[in-house]
């Protein structure tokens, strides 16, 4: 027999499971699961077969599928109803790797060791993935213990999506109909209010990778060759002011090749409400300032690709002063790609602008290119939209606003394709969870929020 | 009774002792000295301490000399014979601090366990500068013993020369005639051919500071907040690009006040012989394309001042990416100067260079300025290059050249000022040295060279 769920019986049941849901959680977060970096290979694999033994527990046929690079998860849930034409089946995706975590002198508490403090739950990937995983997991496991849940539920967890999602994305063109469904459940996005739910409406897409400026055969005294050899160092701040135009608009020949005009209608959606610069400044203390001068801060975000720097290391940074010229420069660089943007032609056309922009006797390397896949855009008129509208407003208590979001979920356009399924980005993450630095966190109250919206929308579908 | 040094027997008793001198030189190598990080402050004492005593053991008085940095180590002989209008004071000045010695994992045996490889010795210091002042240091020993040092010697060991020299330079004016003499002789320099020596004529100065651009207030998801909030790294990048113009000059305003003209017979006894493409490739692996492009490169390195990043870092450089907009980025900077320029006004051009050129919505701050001092220039008609010439040529068997050298030792012209003594810088390092790099060594043929050169010089004074 089927049972219906309410709003209120979800709360109830939260109240009265919470301290579990969080020592569980806990134990997911601890462990080290960082997919970029290879030390941790073996924590990214105990970590997978972990989430293999607990979806068993809940009632989920579950398993590993090997990919090239780091396995995912597969549960399935099948409906013990009698399946009819309606009977959807929805496709969860998460991932269970998280960011690296240095620099580590500036956390609180140990990245690994979950600790909660002001109702916040501390710890890398507290918010993402693993965080906004744990309440989907959760409220699956009390649809199926209370006879709630009418549709087919697989999950898919990646273990590389802060790594490019390689494994996955080859893996998927081989899987058949493993990963088919009618909806891509996704919540691995954010909200700029707690009060205000957000349905996210697009991705970008991301490419990135490493290049290096190499000069002399080693170190030189600074005193020694100053004047004779070029310092990779400068060499390599200097290719890298050539990427931007002094309006902030990208100086690559061909990088916007495929970038659509934005259209006014998802402007004013995605301007509304805008971001302030007071706003902004109070989240991370400066002014909106970045991107392009000729769109507003949510436009640039949500419709206009971009080139970053994520990070640049050369020569000496201790204290004091090592008088040299560098051997060697590194910069790691991502671009945030837009939909109708060719992730690899991109690549290459930002690879040959620094190859043409390098002076002669500087040897340019570029390594590590990941193509994390192309951007996502979707439409407010669905069906499942509305259903999601609704559901946001009863847990919530008001209407969602629509976002084109800046962030990338790299296999989500591939996984949309082989799957069939329409895409449903709901996410409860907030500015101040600081993920992908230093002291990440979730707020007890969006993990809660959270786990209404899944419970909900999942005993409706 | 006054003995007669000869060339033979300076050969000969080198020979005879030549496994002790080595051993005593591993001794000294063993401290590590390194001035820039106080993590190495008791290193540095124990070196100077070791120091005194051994001085004590062939002939000097000796004392610490403490100081607002690192202590000097002062030692003095006074020659046994009665002084004459004629007897001469040399005043030798050496430093026993060294070079960070990261990256350390470069490095074919450990920094400070000196190990002798193909006729090196390997160590951070085993040439710059512990290795150039131990050949003196002992041929100063033998002359002692044979009775045949006329002169009066003063030693003065600094522990801060790789780190700007503050402490000695902040001393020197309060010591009245202790630095007195008539030579200030100088081991730490080099010459670019083994068979070649060289008298260095000029030595440029040093400026250095830590300047980092400060954005947001944490790093920032660069999906999220790509667009929209500046990146510090490509600020960093941008501002240093907007130090030099196309053709190498630098394009910091009234960088270049004081700089004087490059005197033609200057000219061209710094091009004779000229640094050769070929040469220079063979030695660091790069063509001499650095700096402007209108000088050669031994007039670019001996007479025009320089921009050099020593180390650039910000946000994430491990394996694979890390998706962040870096909070700050820093930047390791020394300017090196010529005579004729002011250190502190140079710095302050460089500073508000810096200012102007920042965008709106970033924070600079500069930090760790330390202006190590003027520049040298010498004349090469004296009685004492003369003298030198000649002994060189004994020694080597060839007359030497004379080179104005791109490197600082920055208290050298403080040093002549107070001590009121004509400098006379001649070294025998080689770029192969790799000094102030990792695997610094000192070929035991050149620590010989020295050693013959240091007592012969010293006997004839």
């Amino acid at each position: 027999m089927q049972h219906p769920m309410t709003l209120e019986r979800l709360t109830a049941q939260f109240a009265a499971n919470e301290p579990r849901y969080i020592e569980e959680w806990k134990e997911l977060l601890r462990f080290q699961s960082i997919s970029t970096d290879p030390t941790y290979d073996g924590d990214c694999e105990r970590c997978a077969k972990w989430l293999v033994s607990h979806l068993e527990t809940i009632g989920f046929v579950s398993r590993l599928i090997q990919t090239e690079g780091k396995p995912v998860v597969f549960a399935e849930y099948i409906a013990p109803y009698k399946a009819t034409q309606a009977t959807k089946t929805v496709v969860f995706y998460g991932h269970y790797d998280v960011q690296p975590v240095d620099p580590l002198e500036l956390w609180h508490s140990k990245p690994f060791e979950p600790e909660v403090r002001g109702g916040r739950l501390y710890a890398r990937g507290a918010q993402d993935n693993k965080g906004q995983l744990w309440y989907v997991v959760k409220a699956l496991e009390l649809l199926i213990q209370e006879g709630a849940l009418r549709c087919n539920v697989k999950l898919l967890l990646e273990g590389e999506e802060e790594h490019g999602s390689a494994g996955i994305a080859a893996a998927l063109p081989g899987w058949g109909d493993l990963a088919k469904g009618d909806v891509l459940m996704v919540c691995d996005t954010g909200t700029m209010d707690p009060a205000v739910p957000t349905i996210t409406m697009g991705l970008r897409g991301i490419a990135a990778c490493t290049v290096e400026v190499k000069g002399p055969s080693k170190d030189l005294h600074s005193g020694v060759h100053g004047g004779i050899a070029r310092n990779p160092a400068l060499e390599l701040a200097r290719l890298l002011s050539t990427l931007h135009n002094l309006d902030g608009s990208i100086a690559v020949e061909g990088f916007y090749e495929g970038v659509p005009p934005i259209d006014p209608a998802d402007a004013a959606l995605q301007n509304t409400p805008p971001l302030t610069d007071e706003q902004y400044q109070q989240l991370v203390g400066v002014l909106p300032q970045g991107g392009e001068v000729k769109f507003t801060p949510l436009e640039r975000n949500g419709f206009r690709p971009t080139i970053d720097i994520n990070g640049i290391h050369s020569g000496y940074g201790g204290p004091g002063s090592k008088t040299i010229i560098p051997a060697s420069a590194l910069a790691k660089i991502t671009c945030r790609l837009v939909y109708g943007q060719d992730p690899e032609r991109t690549m290459e056309r930002l690879k040959s602008h620094l190859r043409s922009h390098l002076p002669k006797g500087c040897e340019l390397v570029v390594s590590e290119e990941h193509l994390g896949g192309g951007a996502l855009r979707l439409t407010s008129k669905s069906k499942l939209m509305e259903l999601a509208r609704t559901t946001l407003k009863d847990v919530c208590g008001r209407d969602p606003i629509f976002r084109w979001f800046g962030a990338s979920i790299p296999i989500i356009a591939a996984l949309a394709e082989v799957s069939g399924a329409e895409p449903l980005l709901v996410g409860f993450g907030l500015e101040e969870d600081n993920i992908h630095a230093p002291n990440e966190s979730f707020a007890l109250e969006q993990f809660k929020r959270g786990f209404l919206y899944a419970g909900l929308m999942l005993s409706r579908l």
